[in-house]
C-alpha cells in the first residue's frame, strides 16, 4: 500500500509498504476512503518538535478484516478511528478518558509489542482494539456527509472538549481563541452547547465568515491585547464566560487569560508547543480563572455527536477547504502551512 | 488605637494610630475581639514579596458604629469579616466572585479615594461596603466557637475553595498538597464534601495527626515524587480524583499534577509567588489535568460555612495552635515563621 511519510522537516513523501494485517485477535484492518492533516502534524513538519515517518491520525474507513476477539466491529463496516486508539474497558476508559487508556496509544508508530500502527495517512490501518476504539457511522463511502464524519475523527472532537472546558451553554458568552481548523470547531461546539454568543478572534476575513456560518456572532479581528480588550468592550467590561484557547503559544494563552471574566474557565486544546516559560498563574489567581481540556476525548464524543453529524444539525464539514489525493499529499501540508487551506482532506487513490 | 506595622522584613511592630472613624455613609467600624496571621502575611514578612504598613486581613469583632446607608449591619453585632471586601450588588458580587468586585479591596491598605482601610492585627478596623462585606453570626465575643468562626474569613473558605476546585465529594479520593493551615482545612472542607478518601501529604507528624482528626483517610509522609508515587499506590496506579493545591511552589504543583489521575482537578489556593517559571502545561494535557481555584471567595462562602460552625459539625479552631496579646504578635510572626505554630490568633488587649 502508500502511505505517506515525514522523512524530515518540509520533506513528506508517499511510499510503499506491506499491507497491514491482523496481527493481534484484537485488530481490525480498515480501507481508508478519507484522512486529513491535522494542525499539530505540522508541529513535525515544522521542525518545531521532533517526529518522523509515518503520518495522519484522523481517518475513517471500511473494514476489511477484524481478529478473532473482535466481536462488535464487522467487516464491511464504515467506521470512524478516533485519533487514539484505546481498549474502552480500562480504568481510564471507563471513566471516560479514553486518551488515558492503560493500553492504548497512537497511529503511526509501533505499539507496546514493536507491531507497526499505521498512519491514518496511507490505503490502509491496522487498527489495534478495534471494538474499544471503532465507531460504525451506517453511510456509504460515497454519503455526502463523509467530511463532516471525519471531522469526528478529531477536530470537531477537539472542538467541543474546548467548548465544554470553556463552560458553554444556555445564557453563556464564550470567546474563541484561534481561527484554525480546531478554533472553528469550538465554535460549532459552544452552538451546539447552546451559548448564546459567540466570539471568535480572527483577522483572517474568510476564517471570520466561516466561523460566523458556523454560529459565531460577534468577530474580533484584532490580536493580544487588543483582542482581549475588545472581548472586555463587547462583555460590558466583565469579559467572556468562557474562552476557548485553540492555539496553545505564550501569546494565546496571555490573550485568552486577559478575554476572560473571574470565575470564568478556559477550554484548552491547542497542544502547548510553544508555552515554553509555562503558564502565568499569577494573572489567573485573584481572578479565579480555571483551566479545562487537553487531548480531546474524541472516543467518547464520538456516539455524542455521530447523530447530530448524521442527522444535519451539526455540520463541521466546511473545515475542509482543500481535498488533495494521498499522491499529492505534500501539497496538502504545503497549503495548511502556508494557511492557504484551513484543513485539508486527503484521498487514498485506491480508496472504496 | 494599636495595630500592627510591618516596618521591613522581620520587622514586626505595634503602633499607635487614631481611632478609625465612619467616613463614608457605607461604613462600619468594628472592634476586633480576635484577628489572626496569615500564612500570606509571611511572605512579606520573609521579603519574599514587597509590602509594608499595616497588616492582617482576617478578623473578628463588635460593630460600634455604622454609616448612615448601612440598613443590614447594626451596631453591636458581632460580625466575621471576610479577607477582602466587597459592595455585594455589582456584576462580580452578583455572580459569586466578591474577590473581583468593582469597588472593593483589600484591608491595610488605603481605598480608591486614599482613605485608610485599616488592618485586621489591630484594634478597630473601618469595613467599607459594610453591608456587602460583613456577616453576623449571633455569638457573644466570650463564645468558645470564635476561633472556628474566625476561620470563616479566610483560611476555612481557602481550604473549601481548594476542595470544591478538586472535585471533592461522595466516592471521591482527594490529595492535599500542604499541610499548612490551608491544607489542613482543605482536609476539613474536603470531609465536609463528603469526599470518602482524603490524603494529606504531611511530614510534620503533628500537622498529620490533626488532619486526621480533621477526616484525612490517609497520610504521606513524603515530598515530591516519593509522595505523588504513594498517593498512585494508595490509588491503584490511578491517581487522586482531585488534589488541593495549598502551596504555591514549583515544586508542590509538580506534585500535585503527579498525584493526579487523568481528567482530574487541581484546586489551587496556594497564593502562587514561588511558580517563578510558571506552570508546566505539557504534563497537563495528555492527562487532561484541569485547574480551578485563585483567590478563594471567603464572602460567599460564609453564609454556606457558618450554620455547620455553629452547630459544631465543621470546627476549625484547632488549626490555631498559638495565641498571642497583640502587643507581642512579633512571637506569633515568628512562631509561624519557624512553623512552630500552624496558626496564631492575636488578642487585641482592649478587646471586648
Amino acid at each position: 500500500m502508500r502511505a505517506a511519510v515525514l522523512d524530515a522537516p518540509g520533506a513528506i513523501s508517499v511510499q510503499t509498504f506491506p499491507d497491514p494485517t491482523v496481527v493481534k485477535p484484537t485488530d481490525a484492518v480498515v480501507a481508508v476512503v478519507a484522512a486529513c492533516v491535522c494542525g499539530s502534524d505540522l508541529w513535525p513538519y515544522r521542525g518545531v518538535s521532533a517526529g518522523r515517518g509515518r503520518m495522519g491520525h484522523e481517518f475513517l474507513g471500511v473494514v476489511v478484516d477484524v481478529g478473532a476477539e473482535v466481536t462488535e466491529i464487522r467487516t464491511g463496516q464504515l467506521v470512524i478511528a478516533p485519533f487514539l486508539w484505546s481498549c474502552g474497558h480500562c480504568v481510564h476508559c471507563r471513566a471516560g478518558w479514553p486518551t488515558s487508556c492503560l493500553v492504548g496509544g497512537g497511529y503511526g508508530a509501533e505499539d507496546r509489542d514493536g507491531i507497526m500502527v499505521d498512519g491514518g495517512q496511507g490505503e490502509f490501518v491496522r487498527v489495534p482494539q478495534a471494538d474499544g476504539t471503532l465507531v460504525v457511522a451506517d453511510v456509504t463511502p460515497q454519503d455526502s456527509r463523509i467530511p463532516a464524519l471525519l471531522s469526528l475523527s478529531d477536530v470537531m472532537g477537539t472542538g467541543y472538549h474546548a467548548a465544554l472546558g470553556a463552560g458553554a451553554g444556555p445564557g453563556r458568552t464564550i470567546a474563541v481563541v484561534g481561527d484554525g481548523a480546531v478554533g472553528l470547531c469550538a465554535v460549532l461546539g459552544a452552538r451546539h452547547l447552546g451559548a448564546e454568543r459567540i466570539v471568535i478572534l480572527s483577522t483572517h476575513p474568510d476564517r471570520a465568515d466561516l466561523a460566523v456560518r458556523f454560529g459565531a456572532t460577534d468577530v474580533v479581528a484584532a490580536r493580544g491585547d487588543e483582542a482581549s480588550d475588545a472581548v472586555r468592550e463587547l462583555t460590558e467590561g466583565v469579559g467572556a464566560d468562557g474562552v476557548c484557547e485553540c492555539v496553545g503559544t505564550q501569546g494565546s494563552w496571555a490573550t485568552a487569560v486577559a478575554a476572560c471574566r473571574p470565575g470564568g474557565s478556559i477550554g484548552w486544546v491547542g497542544v502547548p508547543h510553544e508555552v515554553t516559560d509555562g503558564l502565568p498563574l499569577f494573572p489567573m489567581f485573584r481572578p479565579n480563572i480555571g483551566i479545562r481540556g487537553g487531548t480531546a476525548p474524541a472516543r467518547r464524543y464520538l456516539p455524542e455527536l455521530l447523530p447530530s453529524v448524521l442527522d444535519g444539525s451539526l455540520d463541521p464539514g466546511p473545515v475542509f477547504d482543500l481535498t488533495v489525493p494521498l499522491e499529492d499529499i505534500a501539497a496538502g501540508y504545503a497549503a495548511m502551512d502556508d494557511r492557504r487551506a484551513i484543513k485539508v482532506l486527503v484521498v487514498p487513490s485506491g480508496s472504496v
